[in-house]
């Protein structure tokens, strides 16, 4: 089973990397972007049966290790 | 109209970062995950009214600045 976490700045959290990635999108030429934010995508490879237990257990994870949950947010998706 | 960018490394690459997560999951006794790959996700927010000029636009941007074609692959997600 495969689970997909897609971990995010907070809104109003300053994103210093997409800013940078912003500004050299400009530099660039391409004038309509209006803004960037960088997060991390985390594809975990589990050995599980049971969606919910899976969940549960990839929940458990983003709280303890994969996400800061005090600056970001986070999403779950199982996928098979 | 919002445009998400998944970057995530070519399979064969090496992704020390996911490696780390993985070991640390371990540590943590999270036992059943067989692998960790660890990516980025760009979100961005676009002045553009046409989906298909969008997409075209935002493939410019993965190719010329967001993702390291050499060692990365990505995935481009056109949004309302």
């Amino acid at each position: 089973m495969k689970a997909i976490v897609n971990v995010f700045l907070k809104d109003g959290v300053l994103d210093p990397q997409g800013k940078a990635a912003h500004h050299a999108l400009k530099s660039l030429g391409f004038k309509n972007v209006n803004s960037v934010r960088i997060g991390k995508q985390i594809v975990l490879d589990l050995d599980a049966t049971n969606k919910d237990e899976a969940l549960k257990e990839v929940e458990e994870m983003s709280e303890t290790l994969l996400a800061n949950t005090v600056i970001e947010d986070y999403t779950i998706e199982i996928v098979e």
